[in-house]
C-alpha cells in the first residue's frame, strides 16, 4: 500500500488542519499516512479509532515561515527534513507539506535528488478554467531566471504529467508569452520556442488569458513569471469575492438575492477554489513532494494527499525519465 | 483649449464606438476632438449639432491587427500615423487609439521621440483594487527584456504619474517579484532593487496579489511580465463572470437571486471594468498617447479621452524630465 509522509507541523495553523485532512483522506482512500511532527501535539488530535491506521514519526523542530530556506539543510530534526528522509529511505513514496515552501523544495531537490536527465525541478500548479478541466502550469516558483533548455524540460515534464494524471493522449503545450505570434516573447521564450518547435503537442505561444480558457493543457513559463501570474490571479479572485461580499452586506435586498444564489456561489467556489486542488507537485525529483499552502484547510490537505497518491500511482517519474532520454536521442 | 487627436478607424468595430465615445466625452468636458480617418465613414455617424465641434482629418489607410507593427512607419496615410503627426506638429496635444497597439507604440516612440533622459517609454495600466484607488502598474507591454536601469526609470515615471494624476504626495512604489524579501527576485529585479533602494517612496518587493489589494500606489515590472499579469488577471475576472452567468442560467431560483443582486453586480462591474479606465498611457514620449483596447466601447473611448486630457493638463512630462535630471544629479 502507498505510504505518504505528511509534515504535520509546517502549516500556519499548526497540526490541527493537517491531521484532520489526513483523517478525511483515509475515509476515501486506502493508503498509509505517516504524520511527522511533535507526538505530544498530534496524538490528542487523533480519535482513538484512527490511532492504528496512522503512524507518527517524532520530529521536534519546525521550520517557520520566517526561516531562510537555505537553513533547512541543517535542521535535521525538523518535521519537513524528517518527512523527506522517509521518502529518501523508501519508508514512504510521497510527501505532503504545508510548511515553508522554499525549504520543502530545497530539501526535496537536495536530499531526494533530481530525476535522471532533469536539469531543474519545477513547481506545477493546476489552474481552474471555465471548463471542468484544469490547466497544468509550470514552473510557478521553483526557479527564477530559467534558460530555454529548462523551459523545454518543463514542457516535457508537464506533458508527461498531463498524460498520466488526466489521461490526455497528446496534451497541447503552450509557451507563455506576450502575444500568440511566433515573433512575440522575450529572449528566453524565443529561444525556447525554437527548441520546442516540432515537439509533439506544442502549439506555440499562448497568452495570460489562455491559462483560464482551457485552450491549452500545459502552459510553460519561468518560475518568476509563473509565481507572479499565480499570485495575481489569486489576488483578482479574492478581490472580486471580497467586493461582492462587501456590496451584499450593504443591501438587505441583495442579501436575499445572495441567499437565492447560494448554489451558484457554491458551484463557483468549488470550481475556482484552491482547496479542491490542495497543492502543487514539485516535478523532476526522485520521489514525490506536494507543496501545499500554509493556510491549507483540512479539505486542501485531503486533496493534496490524493494528489500524492495519484502521482505515485501513475509512475509519472519513470515516464519523464524515458521521455527526456527519447528527446535526447531525438526520438520524440 | 486642449486638442486631442483620435484614431477613428483602428478599433475592432470600426469608427462607430470611437465617434460615439468622442461625442460622450464632449458632453462632459471642454476640448477639441480631431477625428482621424475616412471622412465618408465618420461623417454619417456625426449628428449635425456636433459637426462644428469636431474636426475630421482625412486618412484613407487603416493598420489592421494582422499587420506587423514595424510596417506602420511606412504607412504614412494610415489613421494612426496621421493622428501621431498631428501631435508631432503641435496641432494636437494628445492622441487616443484603439487600433494596433504595437503600431501605436512604435510610431509614437519613433515619430514623437522619447522625453529627455528616458531610455525606454513604458505602457501604464491602471488596475482596479478593492478600494476606490487604482494601482499604477508599468510596464505592461512596451518592452521585453528590460534592464535594471529601465525598471528604475519606470519607477520614476510611474511615481510622477501617480503624483500628478492622483495627487498622491509621495506614492509608494513596489517592485514586482516572487516574494517580499529583499533576497527574492530574478537577476534583473535584484539589480533594480539596488538602484531603487533609498528612492523616495520605494517600499521594496511586492507580490502579484499586491496589484489588487491597494497596498502600493505604483508597481514596477518588465513589459513581458506586466503583459502576462494583466492578461491573466483579465482572464480570471472573465472566467468568474462567465461561470456565474452559466450557473445562474441553469437555476430559476438563482435568476431571481441575480435580479435582487443586480445592484451588487453593477457596482462590481463599475469597480473592476476596463471601460471605466479606457486606456493605457504610453509614458516617456514627447507628447501623450493613450492606447485603448481594440474592443473598446464608447464609454471606454470617452474615458480614454479624459485620460489624455488629464495627462496633458497635469504636465506630467515636464515633471518626469525634471525628476530624471534630479536623479542623475543624485538630488532625489
Amino acid at each position: 500500500m502507498i505510504k505518504i509522509a505528511i509534515d504535520a507541523m509546517g502549516g500556519d495553523f499548526g497540526p490541527k488542519p493537517i491531521v484532520e485532512g489526513c483523517i478525511q483522506a483515509l475515509k476515501h482512500k486506502l493508503f498509509i499516512p505517516i504524520l511527522v511532527g511533535r507526538k505530544s501535539e498530534i496524538l490528542p488530535l487523533l480519535p482513538k479509532r484512527y490511532r492504528d491506521k496512522i503512524s507518527i514519526v517524532e520530529a521536534d523542530d519546525v521550520i517557520s515561515m520566517d526561516d531562510a530556506a537555505t537553513d533547512a539543510v541543517k535542521r535535521k530534526e525538523s518535521s519537513i527534513y524528517k518527512a523527506i528522509e522517509l521518502v529518501k529511505n523508501g519508508e514512504a513514496q510521497g510527501l505532503v507539506s504545508a510548511g515553508h515552501s522554499g525549504a520543502t523544495m530545497t530539501l526535496a531537490t537536495l536530499r531526494l535528488g533530481r530525476l535522471k536527465g532533469v536539469l531543474r525541478p519545477a513547481l506545477v500548479a493546476l489552474m481552474p478554467t471555465k471548463s471542468s478541466r484544469k490547466s497544468v502550469i509550470l514552473d510557478v516558483g521553483a526557479n527564477v531566471d530559467s534558460k530555454a533548455e529548462h523551459l523545454l524540460q518543463f514542457a516535457v515534464m508537464g506533458g508527461c504529467y498531463a498524460e498520466d494524471m488526466f489521461k490526455i493522449t497528446t496534451p497541447s503545450i503552450g509557451l507563455l508569452a506576450n502575444g500568440e505570434e511566433k515573433s512575440k516573447g522575450n529572449d528566453v521564450t524565443k529561444a525556447a520556442f525554437k527548441l520546442l518547435d516540432g515537439y509533439k503537442g506544442f502549439k506555440g505561444n499562448v497568452e495570460g488569458s489562455d491559462i483560464f480558457n482551457a485552450s491549452c493543457d500545459v502552459i510553460v513559463c519561468d518560475g518568476f513569471v509563473g509565481n507572479l501570474v499565480l499570485k495575481a490571479s489569486e489576488g483578482v479572485a479574492s478581490t472580486i469575492s471580497g467586493l461582492i461580499k462587501e456590496y451584499i452586506r450593504k443591501s438587505p435586498v441583495a442579501i436575499t438575492g445572495a441567499l437565492l444564489m447560494r448554489k451558484v456561489f457554491k458551484l463557483l467556489k468549488k470550481q475556482m477554489s484552491y482547496e479542491e486542488i490542495g497543492g502543487a507537485p514539485l516535478i523532476g525529483i526522485q520521489g514525490c513532494a506536494i507543496v501545499s499552502h500554509g493556510k491549507s484547510t483540512p479539505k486542501a490537505i485531503k486533496n493534496a494527499i490524493f494528489q500524492a497518491i495519484n502521482y505515485v500511482d501513475t509512475g509519472v517519474n519513470t515516464h519523464i525519465v524515458e521521455r527526456l532520454e527519447a528527446l535526447k536521442n531525438k526520438e520524440v
